[in-house]
């Protein structure tokens, strides 16, 4: 039996807020700032967990969550996500209910900072056996990429003291590297969850060619993990790269690239994944220091 | 009876690890990233949780979780933490064990994005019972934390990629504003908590005056948060605020004070706790626009 995707609610609440604020000389005046809200989400009508989150697309932030989570398998098992942003509340319903809900949301792993040890333990064992597609960039995409970003962060104006997270799909061209999802959120977490739910919603066939992530922050433990996670095996960030980070990545086999602006980058794992064009970054001046 | 402080080891790692590199011309380098770690914290032999560290003040980082996860009362609960990065462990031994550990850890809450709502809505009524000592900061005393914050990141290489977090404590003097605890960590969580443990270790009387946190990101709700259970009421910060970190500050009448560079800033809540100086940021040029 072939089950619908779930119908979701399509609630907005504005993205920033005004408040009065006191500058340095004394001054008042208004500022806007990211509305981040929390978001209790109700499974069955069970509550399962408060989500902190700027809203912009909370119904696809909780799905992706469920998925994220392993709590639910696709989201062919979610028949409504429901939004009220009334009662910041979400409620989901399952066609089926999901399995041990209790014993598998006491044990949560938020790799940030809280969790279980021996659920650490087997994260780590569970990632290990994750096989990544093999998806390959060149490095004119990787700058269209870049490009892309640059461009979105100019036009569209952001909420403010927030993440960004990006979704994109590389084609044949050199330069074919589209952006096909931009989420902002004051967790990256929630970021990338987001997009999760935004693929699962997507028709088959719709998302062709290998895909890379981009996120703005550090490329950290968490950020690999869901990355892998998610079968994305090219993770892209304008800053650096932490140490458990970048022992996730080499363990998986994803590439990671840091410090990525305009036509400057540092791959730091998978470099296999990444194919360099002699000369494309520009000429190196022969008294330019070696180190990257 | 008045008991000991506890007996901390003094586990100690490199805070960086360097790996090896591609850049943008193919070419192969060394770069230094933070060493991130993984902790498991056991108490009385129980594993209780892991945290992601940069490993600088371990033994500190675990007694401050367990103060402001409030597992614990005081320090003098415990009776000793060994931290053996062998194998990435904490040994927490208590006097009289953790009360009813299994049900407050099954329901833990980290603002973050993960937790139960109706402990995040217990969390925030217990905020609101919080009485906040009655610290004032003048500006003068402001612009030499913001300096002494400069000074330090401009003298001790970071370990790159981290937030920092400092105490201050304020004295009589105009420019009296101390820098007493400096830390680095992957989160800013973490970073916090570690101060809480350096706070719980101090002897009785060695810090006088009002406290302040300084912290790098933003001031999220979390940050706000875990400030007021600790009893600081003014937070300054670099970056800017979320909706949610201005509705606690507003609700537990705690100062905010953001965007703060050289001698320019933006108090977002609690203003009645910055005593300004007219004049002192410099003249107002009368074509500059209103809004700060």
């Amino acid at each position: 039996m072939t089950r619908r995707l779930p119908r979701l609610s399509a609630a907005r609440a504005p993205l920033t807020r005004e408040v009065e604020v006191i500058d340095e000389h004394g001054e008042r005046g208004l500022i806007s700032i990211p509305a981040e809200r929390d978001l209790t989400v109700y499974v069955d009508r069970r509550e399962l967990v408060t989500l902190m989150t700027l809203g912009a697309q909370p119904e696809l932030l909780v799905l992706g969550y469920l998925l994220n989570q392993r709590l639910i398998e696709s989201a062919a098992d979610v028949e409504s996500i429901t939004v009220d942003w009334e009662v910041n509340a979400a409620a989901v319903k399952t066609h089926a209910g999901i399995d041990r809900i209790e014993e598998r949301t006491a044990r949560k792993v938020v790799t940030t900072g809280c969790g279980q040890g021996s659920v650490f333990g087997e994260l780590m064992a569970g990632i290990e056996r994750l096989a990544l597609p093999d998806t390959r960039m060149r490095q004119p995409q990787l700058y269209a990429l870049v490009n892309a970003i640059r461009l979105q962060e100019s036009t569209y104006k952001s909420a403010g003291s927030v993440h960004g997270c990006a979704l994109f799909t590389l084609g044949e061209g050199d330069h074919d590297a589209r952006m096909q999802c931009f989420v902002e959120d004051v967790g990256r977490h929630n970021a990338i969850d987001t997009i999760a739910g935004w693929i699962a919603m997507q028709p088959p066939g719709r998302l062709e060619g290998g895909r890379v992530f981009y996120t703005t922050g550090r490329l950290t433990s968490e950020m690999v993990i869901k990355s892998a996670q998610m079968g994305v095996a090219i993770v892209v960030s304008r800053s650096g790269m932490t140490q458990m980070g970048y022992e996730v990545a080499t363990k998986v086999g994803l590439c990671a690239i840091g410090r990525a602006t305009n036509k400057r980058f540092v791959c730091y794992a998978g470099s296999d994944r990444l194919i360099l064009q002699p000369g494309l970054a520009g000429a190196r001046w022969p008294d330019r220091p070696d180190s990257p």
